[in-house]
């Protein structure tokens, strides 16, 4: 069995790791970490766990969890693992990281974008952006530390990736209009959060300056092999779980000067995707909806092409705990261990 | 691999059954009936299942899917099992019942709260009810036709059951007042279902003279060894999964003329329950919260005592969907072949 | 014009409050008090009153208030008013308070209650408990201070009023279940309330031991003219307004031993509503809803006479932020000053 | 008085006219049209309505309500209107016609969007397109026929209006990005418009075929004095009521080669809206929210620039069936009658 331990256990992100992990065969969780529950029984923090879990929250000390655990998830506030992280921490525990730390491999840009020093840039050049669809033969036995994507950016990108890799869209007209539900805002306690402020409400917010931005730009220019900069607004939908994206970007012309055709463009994501598991490239006509992939590790996407403007227009849908945080955690960690890539995560999604 | 056919695939509940029967080692689904979507995919009625589900729709032909089916689920309108049930489909395959045609034993009963005349009430004998927690022993490979119990009666009887069983409290003052998630009025196209009209309200129906009062009192009729009469209340309320009861009751004196203790009532529920998975009773002071079961098999039972008025409250909670309806179901066919009984049901609460 | 202060204008039955008044021809909003948000604007607080209300937030200076303004709004916690509260205020200007410090005329049961020590027991014998449907000819020009109930208790009371007052039901059986939605909890930040936490989630609370239970055996007990003990449980449910009471009582039989028929029930209940503004008796057969009253001054009741065990199911529902809250206190406020108990309260319920 | 008849009063904006009209102190309404209730109480259809209006619902008779009227709402589906409108009942009657019939003025455009004949282009030319911000001059006691523009269309015209009409956005690559809430899609009752379908739900619909899409690009191009062709996507939010639109464009430098500072751009948008009761230029840095004019005839508008792309994301939020429809509607009819524009509607938005 695989010793597991989570840094963040009470965050919504961590609780939907304990649910992944708990069905997951080779996998016994051996850490619920906590710093605002430390001593209080985890299923009294999350009644749901009555019963299956009977432990009790503990700190955040990495240096002691490295030594008795295989893996570490940290489901935590930007800036704290890369506080935190250690030679003699990674030496012994591979590192799972929710966060942001290490997803940016320019210093620089993180700095910006997040407003906070990085405590250890060292380790930037070692994560492997854990984006399995993507970079599955980066995440293997030897990997130490997998920088996990979020929500918004595993939904931006797989979204568009087959035609910005294969050229097919100019890239500097993406606009990526993203929508969330609430649970991706965190459990903390704040105004903006409550049920009456968000219920029977919609906005836009980080409009220009949302931190998933740089994230996304810098794995679209690794698949187009350029720069990319783009527009990314997220939205705040009624709703606890689900991300939906919905991207345009002027298609490029053919040699003959007409637009590709709906079958060109499906035979291009079929290519990527159709051998994956968790992308469902949807039939022609259906649009994506949240719904149809709560509760398990899917995303789904699809596109129409728009004569009139020139454009596509590209929509995917991820569950933002699944996909879009704790199932592709889980998804790296199965490929780090050498296990099914699917391993306790043969979820059906959950309809109504 | 058992063979399941279910009638009625493409309800909430034929959905659910779908759900859970992919992820159960033991089962394969071969017939997906749905008359409204007669060989449509069953994926396109269900986006979700798509690429999990390659079957489409076929009619609702019981005495054809008998002979290849082990075991058939009907999720159908009260009357259309009882219309077609015969011998020779009862000899060939197991059939667990959804609706409410085989749970009341007393047909004139049946036939006055539902308005219809039952056609077929020489099977009403032979069918067990299946509340697995109460009539285990009598669901077993022998055993040919299950009347699985709806999501109401499920948890109005489950919460009371101990307390009336041991002769606690006075059945005659009993009054359960139970609120519900919409998934419950089924996928019917009505205007009082629509988004609008169920969201942001909340409202009683079917007061004193909802169908699943008779069945809550029979059985628990059964438990007491008494005649039972008492008050049910549905409530629909804005959401899509949950049922929860809050059940009234005085309690009886103790020979000192004393109430029991929480301590008195607690032993009498753990006494029923302690050993049972799939219902929790919770500690003293934690309210039962339909979020903490939902996507689960589980029932959360608590109860509080007010000395001020003699009363006893007594609260439950579960997932309509499941352990009132598709769940339940599963746990039935896992007694009826021999099965562990929470095969296919080890689901972890989903939250949020 | 009537000049009037609000303290606790930035919670939301004081945010309520602005909206009712903003409306209304007589009257002025001289302070916005909001301890929390000094100096600020109130359209910052509240975006709806952007360009509404120019108004900055003060504090929560009763004495210095009270010589500004002619009546004081104090939307505040338990206990603020009654610490406060002198003669000297009361000299100066009328108060209604939505809190529940002088709703309780007996000051031991208010402390034992709410566990706090009342500060200023010696205006409870003055304050009107300003149920205008019940209490109308004492909220008038020469009354100094109102105690205006809460919305679980203009519900419960209202509901069940013509039948305590007539003696037609046992109040000693008498059982409230109520639902409230969510922002009878007001603005606080607090995870319980967090949108992920409340949506897709019901629960009780407060059972057996919540604070309207006093206030409402009080209140009835007058009507009846008798000692009134009864179980009063409330729920949360997923919506932002919106008060639901399903209330249970053992019909008294007739001399002949029969129990009253809905037309003798009903004759009752329109002696008492029917020309009352602001309580609908609805038609035989339609239960109330919470979305048929949202928005506005109303509350709808009914009721089912229940044959089979001699109960009677009254039911009520009404806005909690208009009829129980703001929308009562404007309707005291328009008898305080002698103008029409309507004024400012013309509202037509908002559906969907 | 002005009589006022409404054809479709049972649909969702249909019901919210009877709400506003119902308050406004210079309308009777005399006709409650409804062809699927004829003969029934209108308010049995809409229970709010209870004791407020005693009328039944009437066919739908043009003809015969034009001599009964002085201005005749339709609240009716695409067609209905150009099939019944006659020159006879336009001398008697004023329209305001909420259907999308004579808002396009090419003819061939309308057929080819809607799929329909238009059966009556003969007063396409005469009916005023009823965007009172920008119309205002052209609604007047002369003006015969108004069309009625829709949720979409005003809210995504007004959001993008002063730009286009200064010339400072490049509109060919203008996107519009638009989220709407369930009231929008109306009251008939569609599987896919079931609570359990919408609730925790999102998804996008009508990509690049929606009918709104016409529209917007005549009435900006009006704007711009320019051909507009634009991206248009529609998505379903789960809530009642509530648009938001996210737009995207290009900025024009300026000579010098630099971008518009934030100062010019809200120079613009006050110089266009300053004065505009209905239109709401937020402050800068706050995201427009649709709770904050739910239930009013506001639009609240923002933009921000995004000096990394070049691009303005411009944002606009409004209710739907008020500014988007009833309330536009009645501020119409003010304006045909010589009244307040703002008469009936100085509605506070309610908050939560």
């Amino acid at each position: 069995m695989i010793k597991a331990g989570i840094i963040g256990a009470t965050g919504y992100a961590g609780g939907e790791l304990v649910r992944l992990l708990l069905n997951h065969k080779d996998v016994e969780i051996v850490w619920f970490g906590s710093k605002s529950y430390i001593d209080q029984k985890y299923s009294q923090v999350y009644q749901n766990m009555f019963r299956l879990v009977e432990d009790v929250c503990r700190d955040d000390q990495l240096e002691q969890l490295a030594g008795e655990a295989d893996v570490i998830f940290t489901a935590t506030p930007q800036g704290f693992l890369a506080g935190l992280l250690t030679e003699s921490i990674l030496s012994r525990a591979k590192i799972i990281d929710l966060s942001a730390d290490y997803r940016i491999k320019d210093v620089a840009v993180y700095e910006k974008w997040y407003g906070i020093q990085h405590r250890s840039p060292q380790f930037i050049k070692e994560a492997v952006y854990g984006l399995c669809e993507i970079n599955r033969g980066k995440v293997n036995p030897n990997t130490r530390l997998v920088a996990n994507p979020g929500c918004y950016t595993t939904c931006s990108i797989l979204t568009a990736y087959p035609l910005v890799k294969e050229g097919l869209i100019d890239v500097n007209t993406l606009i990526i209009d993203a929508k969330s539900g609430t649970s991706g805002a965190g459990r903390g306690a704040k105004v903006q959060n409550l049920f009456c402020e968000v219920n029977e409400n919609m906005k836009a917010y980080g409009v220009a300056s949302h931190r998933h931005t740089p994230e996304i730009e810098e794995q679209l220019g690794y698949a187009g092999n350029c720069q990319v900069t783009l527009s990314f607004t997220p939205h705040l939908v009624p709703m606890n779980r689900g991300i939906l994206v919905t991207e345009y970007a002027a298609l490029k012309k053919k040699p003959d000067g007409t637009l590709p055709t709906y079958e060109e463009i499906k035979a291009v994501y079929d290519h990527y995707y159709g051998a994956e598991k968790f992308v469902r490239v949807l039939d022609k006509g259906v649009c994506p909806e949240t719904k149809w992939v709560e509760g398990s590790n899917y995303v789904d996407v699809n596109f129409v092409i728009d004569g009139r403007t020139g454009r596509i227009i590209m929509m995917g849908a991820l569950d933002n705990l699944v996909k879009g945080a704790a199932g592709q955690a889980v998804q790296n960690m199965n490929l780090l261990f050498g296990l099914e890539e699917d391993e306790g995560l043969r979820l059906v999604p959950c309809f109504p």
